[in-house]
């Protein structure tokens, strides 16, 4: 696959030489990640394999998350708050239903049964749940009373300080207090074929995450224009379209784990992504809009987000709490997305409205 | 029981010389059903002692839905959407806390306590969210934005869809793939006493389905007088009676699985049933209604339903994940819906309002 | 901390001598409270090695909220619905997530993994569940189509009664016919040094719980001058403070359980202390409210108490029902209780609103 690099340079060249010919961008900038995103699930399953399953999940999310923020931050600064939120809460349904479904389906299909450490992914479907619940209280608060946007923008700060604190709690039991939890059953020493460095492994997954973002941040610069040209709605592209590509490392990786029986590490990268955007990365924002934007950004979503997230951290919770999995549950995740896109799709616009 | 059967003359003559007298048609259909939902349940058990108690628990299931489907779509040739819905609303809510309630409730009460594969239950459990979350989503929309019925409607053709596909690959799992998840322990080999054919016991239920079918739409035709003779309301009517009398016969065989502690096969029933009514008969009436009616039918039900849809839902979730049961949480279920029902006692007419 | 007891009489002094002095009255009689709610503790620790970890937890949780109940007749009496209200949400939210999260907070800092019968916990997380739907139905009745406050006094009265007769069901399921799940593995039998009857103990009980009471009627007194002259809204107060407060015995019982780990007790007073509010305390009172009251209570409580309430026991459900506990899930819990919290304190007033 690593042909597809080529489009590296072609991407670079549509970009400078013909930035008007949006949906070849688009393309271009598409089948230019493909191999990075490749890279780094290699890279991740090798870090895996000698610091275990726990930690290669965190990292191939915090290297696929970095892009986002950074984008993100682009946005913050333009006062761009609702193309954010919008971003934010499609990275987090997207996470856990495209990218946890096709890796249950994708598994399933190969393995008529696969297993996981349940109590480590109750505790990751927990955290999604607390988060969920963070997102709904302030939405709903807004909603029924009118608070004032002062008294939002207080509470959102508070909100997210907390959320901050707990990201870091449950760092310190995924990785210090409670690893084995997250550990898998490590049959992954036979797999790792050629003996290679940490260092190495990391060398490529920053090389590989500088690029996904590189190539990223033009493919979404593109996805405007481009949706517009095929007549697609704003909320669509925002909530879908620039979370699926926003999300192609992580998408990637967790299949190859599934794929390769390795649960574990699947889980850890589709779920604690989500509960990476939605304790780390959303609360980070809330706190840098505050100092970079020319507006703050609070933590009230529009209540159609928030019942969406709602929704999908309940149907993961039921799906992902006892330890095994198989194709079904992938097509279950797989068919909420759709509905979910679906109504996004023709009913444009509302659900951006509170 | 079987000398009941001469309800049936009773009832029919009833309806042609005296259909005025309602009450009087109304109680014969009803003992008249008794009988028959015993003889399905009966060839069901039969059936599931020889092709697994999953088969067996779909089979009744669909022959039970069969009637319902053939009496909704009489109802939205005459253009009765509203009806249709509160019956598809009370159907799907009555299976799982009336059925699986007095099975689980009676069952208990029998035996200490029983025990079913949890991984099935799940599944099923997980079916049933998807449903709920895919009319949650349309009526929220409908609820929060003033949706054009153009929008609504293309949206509920294409969830129908995706819904009538997602039923079908659990219909593969259940009965293809996974089908062991579904079977219980197969002590039934001893319980079927006489060596009968498949053959015959798909011709019983057959038989039975069809008196089912007649007598309950008599039946549902001397409801509505009836109701109103009593003082009853129209959206009392709709969302609990038709629905306990449409479920006759999965309520009968659901409890007689329990009480011979066979609760795959109860589960199966009571939750099948509610799956299939959501995931394959309402979609089916979506699409039928482009073609039958005098209006199409969306999916965007009231938003009192739907809420009571998701609240059942979620409380089965709870119940029947463990593999376990108890007459507790029988009790527990039957007490949801016993609120349920008082609410809509009370406070007529309302929920049936967005 | 016996010593602590000298404060009884100061707070009796204080309230007697110089009642304007609120802060003063507060602090004595909070500084009060604690030796005796330390008392009822360890007398609950004594008769449950006796009588089994299920007795003791329900004691405890109905000594607790004995006190509670004559409160809120007070304040019934009074005419302060809601007051009464928003105390009784405080209190069934506050069992869950402060007390059950600081218990599973301590515990799980001294103990690296704690276990409980799942079985016993779900069925108490069930019960939970059913509270909650019992509580959301009327609330959205109310507000999505203005229910006349007769159908809904009449529904509160039916439901009211409903739910008493689930907890004598479940009161029946605990401590007859399934007892066991709920029994713990009595390793408590060593850590009873002392021989002691079980009729000292519950005399202790009894003793300590008119303490608490006491100082608990005077100490809630107390609490809105203080509040005022510290700047704290009414709804803050009545939601978090009082129930903070009034649940104090609760609170210290269950975390000296989980030290000890004693987990199976510290769930049945967490999770069943907000069962008993939800199932028991508040339909009795509003049936007592139809003969002691200016006005009766119905059970519609303002949506925004009904959203915390139903949140909070989703995160229950999936927090305590395998069978493990550990940090995490302490810190877990405290976090949603800190972000409601905080909500009511930047957005004050709002969430009493319907």
């Amino acid at each position: 696959m690593n042909w597809l690099l080529i489009f590296i340079p072609v991407t670079l060249g549509l970009e400078y030489f013909a930035p008007s010919r949006s949906i070849l961008v688009f393309a271009a900038s598409c089948l230019a990640i493909l191999p990075l995103a490749g890279w780094m699930g290699e890279a991740t399953e090798r870090l895996a394999s000698r610091l275990g399953e726990g930690v290669g999940g965190l990292l191939n999310a915090t290297f696929g998350n970095a892009a986002e923020l950074i984008i993100a931050l682009a946005a913050l600064r333009a006062g761009l708050t609702d193309v954010v939120k919008a971003s934010l809460a499609g990275s987090i349904i997207g996470n856990i239903l495209l990218v946890l479904g096709a890796a249950m389906l994708a598994g399933g299909l190969r393995h008529h049964e696969q297993h996981y450490n349940p109590a480590g992914a109750r505790a990751q479907a927990a955290m999604l749940t607390l988060a969920a619940i963070a997102l709904v209280i302030p939405a709903a608060f807004r909603i029924a009373s009118g608070a004032t946007a002062e008294g939002l923008g207080r509470l959102s700060v508070a909100i997210a300080i907390v959320l901050i604190l707990l990201y870091a709690a449950y760092l310190a039991f995924a990785l210090v207090t409670h690893s084995a939890l997250f550990a898998g059953e490590r049959e992954a020493e036979e797999t790792s074929e050629a003996p290679q460095s940490v260092g190495r492994a990391l060398a490529i997954l920053t090389a590989a995450t500088i690029g996904v973002a590189w190539m990223s941040e033009i493919m979404v610069g593109a996805i405007e224009p481009t949706a517009h040209a095929v007549g697609l709605s704003k909320a669509f592209v925002g909530v879908f379209l620039v979370a699926i590509v926003g999300n192609a490392a992580e998408h990637a990786t967790a299949i190859q784990a599934a794929l390769r029986n390795r649960m574990d590490l699947s889980l850890s990268i589709a779920i604690g992504s989500s509960a990476q955007v939605a304790l780390f990365v959303a609360p980070v924002l809330v706190l840098a809009s505050l100092f970079v934007g020319p507006a703050p950004m609070d933590l009230a979503f529009p209540g159609g987000l928030v019942l969406m997230i709602l929704l999908a951290v309940l149907i993961t919770g039921q799906v992902a709490g006892d330890g095994r999995s198989d194709w079904l549950r992938g097509a279950q995740l797989l068919g909420v997305y759709l509905v979910m896109a679906l109504s996004f799709f023709f009913l444009p616009g509302s659900p951006v409205a509170p």
